[in-house]
């Protein structure tokens, strides 16, 4: 129940809709009596760097999750860029410290790797597809990177994006064989799809499944639903997978430690959500 | 529940601690079904602009709750002006039109008269006191002059406050008699403490309460405690009373009228809060 006292933690992006974190923290604080809220927040591209200073002069800010579309733009408006944010050039949780710093940090890729150990699967010697060069998929890419991928494939529309995550990339990992230019998935032990194609029905698929193996691992971000058109696409060929909120869950005790809050479990977040996938 | 869905009314005003509306409103929400939350956002004065059109810029904002200490400041930040936040100065609730306008009104001084009229009370023709010409004392002079009050006193320590408030009040209402200068109580059938005073135990009582005729009802709106020292020396001197709290609740049916929600009822609101005064 939210009070006077009550803390703010904003979730920033938009839409906000498709939102699943408030329902997932705010049952965990509520169960360990914790006086924190997590409150979305729709802030489009060309209000977010003036709403994101103001909402941090709040007397009962406790931090802010950032989500799509800012993880990247954001990180020209902090003062501390943590490792794995430098690497993915995106950032997705930010906190206030005592002098006003605001640091930040990205989880999204941590959650991924987690997911994977979670599924038996080790990212050491892999060879990984990344589809879609924006905050998720370079978070995924740096974390992967820093767990001990041997290959990485890079793949975005956006050329741009895609470059400047490879050369990022090379500057942090030199060993890691960098490519990119192509979306073929095979030959790969891990496809994922960083993209947001799969939120609507009429999207077409992010990658050319049947030329993925079928002892290859395949993950998702879209969280609209469980399993995506391509999550079942690759199912049918044989694939093991792993679905979007899987990554959610599993960064989020790495969030909750990030704004201090006390240890939590993903089997106790999970049990307490009202998300039945 | 707060969802992705929920829409932000945001409760703004410094310190946040002794915030009553966010239990009040979110509890009626909650049982209404309305995907609605009330949050507490502590904003400084210096900040208190720019956060305000930010947080206004908000995609999924359903309005804004304005107090201390910018009930007064706000004025110059919204675009059209209630009545009632015309007389007072002053205004304590905000909504954004299709068309981006931001509107103000004053809900306080109607919680005061609503709360009176429920004590059995009648304003007409009452000589009232109220001490304290900020946003919240200014709301319940111009409630009072627009209820048929037929002599207002006013004081406050900041006299250019004072002044301004009587001005706008010969304007609107010019067969109000309006006297400024003393904050004497004797011969005054109401009495209204519209200070702080009293949200400290050092406070010193906002008038001398040995010259309350004991025929005369108070009015507190320090909601901190339910009886203020002020309230129990009048009360003591065998004066009827209203606490702080009444006024919060009277006002709330307005307030959501306002913000477009379904109507409420006070006693509804009462029994579903944790509020036990």
């Amino acid at each position: 129940m939210i009070r006077g006292t009550t803390r703010l933690i904003a979730h920033i992006g938009v839409a906000t809709e498709t939102f699943k974190s408030p329902q997932i923290y705010n049952r965990w604080f509520e169960r360990m009596g914790i006086d924190v809220v997590v409150a979305p927040m729709g802030s489009k591209p060309e209000h977010f760097p003036t709403f994101f200073k103001s909402v941090f002069e709040l007397t009962n800010i406790a931090g802010a999750l950032i989500t799509m579309p800012h993880k990247v733009s954001v990180m020209s408006l902090i003062d501390v860029i943590g490792s794995q944010a430098l690497v993915a050039g995106a950032c997705n949780a930010v906190r206030r410290e005592a002098d006003g710093r605001l640091v930040g940090e990205m989880f999204d890729g941590e959650g991924f790797v987690r997911g994977l150990r979670r599924k038996g699967r080790s990212v050491q010697g892999a060879h990984a597809l990344v589809i879609g060069n924006g905050g998720v998929g370079s978070a995924i890419a740096a974390a992967l990177a820093k767990d001990g991928a041997e290959e990485l494939t890079l793949f975005d529309p956006n050329a741009a994006a895609t470059n400047a995550l490879a050369a990022r990339l090379r500057q942090h990992f030199p060993r890691l064989r960098t490519w990119v230019g192509t979306c073929d998935p095979s030959g790969c032990d891990l496809v994922v799809n960083a993209t947001p194609l799969g939120m609507s029905d009429k999207d077409p698929l992010p990658v050319d499944v049947s030329r993925i193996a079928p002892t290859a691992f395949v993950g998702e971000v879209v969280m609209k639903r469980e399993i995506t058109p391509f999550l079942a696409a690759a199912r049918e060929r044989g694939c093991a997978y792993m679905v979007g909120v899987d990554m959610l869950f599993e960064q989020i005790p790495a969030y909750l430690d990030f704004f201090g809050f006390p240890p939590a479990s993903v089997d106790d977040l999970r049990a307490g959500s009202n998300i039945s996938y």
